[in-house]
């Protein structure tokens, strides 16, 4: 089966799925995206994903490039023409192509463009034996709370983590605390049981994973606290763990190379995961 | 005349030029850029554009998408296609296209994309009557000596500058130093006579139009003191200018509103000027 993009108002074939390369997304880093799984045939904390782009967007004054109800027909039609019952939807918005130059242009059309693809949930090994993080510094913009496709740092991080035989790198501001992994939300618990992770400030992406996650652990009764945790803390948690779209939560088992408590998944990292897999089963 | 790009091994018409949408550039902004000035059907400092577009790539782990040799050919071949006697020449390169994930890809080719267009120095009447600058945090990643096309926060400030009815916007760190202007490297002339801009850190880029000014400076014996300075610092100066490949030196009369001096271009910023035109003719 040949895979369709959907560009600009048109369903093309993938291969085909080409922007102008004066698109302010090529040149200057210029959009805002979203990956939403798709779970079932059905996407997953939709309305979650359309208000954040919504504030992406908001915030660097990039115009809807659709109206959402006609967007939400555009979703479904990517997700149907792939015949993705699981997997991920790609959104991408920027500002549109004009004439190089640094300012907003006067007349652009934002640029929209939206891919599926079928995958699988992470391997079911990394969620029973958890993964490993390395920390890195945080050498990234000071608005990560907009998804902007400036991704750059991300990439260097999530390379280091690889080369490292690590699952991700968790980023790590000037005062020592952990802001969020390159492309996952850093959680730990500590010693007497809170659920610690960083407040939705300008240092990191308010995952909708993670928001997900504040409803659980506060529906379930644990303690939640939303503040930064620094590494010190982290290499001597009881648990940590990181969460994501692609990654749901994993486990994290070690920090630079350091178990953390046991080196063994914890225990409430292994109920939360439960209970967040009910949320997408009800969603 | 209808206008021609080079992209991936093809000159096509511009309005065809495109990337896949999975380019890494687009997607990540995974990639690296310079922007050439032609004078006279000539590119002008094209070994030091070339050799920092050199070090941006190697600096990311980017394949060279030709040799230097080939990479000459394409560049004289866009301006002939496109006729152009004095403007720009755009090349950019990216780590290629493939399936969306963070880490590099195993097996992916370089991305090259070389335009060019016809344009006329700036407006005459700027240099004559100095441009005013505004400023505003410096909220970029830790990398800015790497020509990267991340340039969002560039984008946002140019913004703010036209919309504070200036030319550009002076980016300050924590400690209250000016880095460089978001598409300019910023300089002033202390009251004893000395030339001062930052040194060529991690916190900007190194100008190919400041490095021939370096010259030009020590060459004049002039006093050049290659350091950051404050905004209090560049309010209390005899004089300021900015540099770039297109704005050339323009002059700084105004910062946040305030006069420099007098308000009208220095003379030292009028010299330098010449001699950098100079130079421009003698390349």
């Amino acid at each position: 089966m040949s895979r369709i993009a959907y560009v600009d108002g048109q369903y093309v074939p993938h291969r085909l799925a080409a922007v102008h390369v004066e698109d302010r997304g090529f040149q200057f880093s210029d959009g805002v995206y979203e990956v939403i799984a798709v779970r079932g045939g059905r996407l997953l904390d939709e309305i979650l994903h359309l208000r954040r782009l919504d504030r992406s967007r908001s915030e660097l004054g990039i115009a809807a490039p659709l109206r959402e109800a006609a967007l939400k027909i555009v979703m479904r039609e990517v997700i149907r023409r792939n015949r993705v019952m699981d997997g991920i939807l790609y959104l991408q918005v920027t500002r549109g192509s004009a004439p190089r130059e640094h300012a907003f242009p006067k007349a652009a059309t934002p640029t929209l463009v939206v891919t599926a693809r079928r995958g699988r949930p992470p391997d079911p090994r990394l969620a029973r034996d958890g993964v490993a993080v390395i920390t890195i510094p945080d050498i990234r913009w000071q608005r990560c709370d907009i998804k902007g496709v400036g991704l750059l740092p991300n990439v260097l991080g999530k390379q280091r983590a690889r080369e490292a035989g690590a699952f991700e790198a968790w980023q790590v501001d000037a005062g020592g605390r952990v802001t969020e992994g390159t492309s996952t939300n850093a959680w730990i618990v500590s010693l007497d049981g809170a659920v610690i992770t960083r407040a939705p400030d300008h240092a990191i992406l308010n995952g909708v994973t993670r928001l997900a996650l504040v409803d659980i652990i506060r529906r379930e009764g644990y303690e939640l606290v939303e503040r930064p945790f620094t590494v010190v803390e982290a290499k001597a948690a009881r648990e940590a763990f990181l969460t994501s779209t692609t990654a749901d939560l994993l486990p994290v088992i070690a920090i630079d190379g350091a178990r953390v408590a046991d080196g063994k998944p914890g225990p409430l990292s292994r109920k939360l995961r439960a209970w967040y897999f009910d949320h997408v089963r009800a969603a």
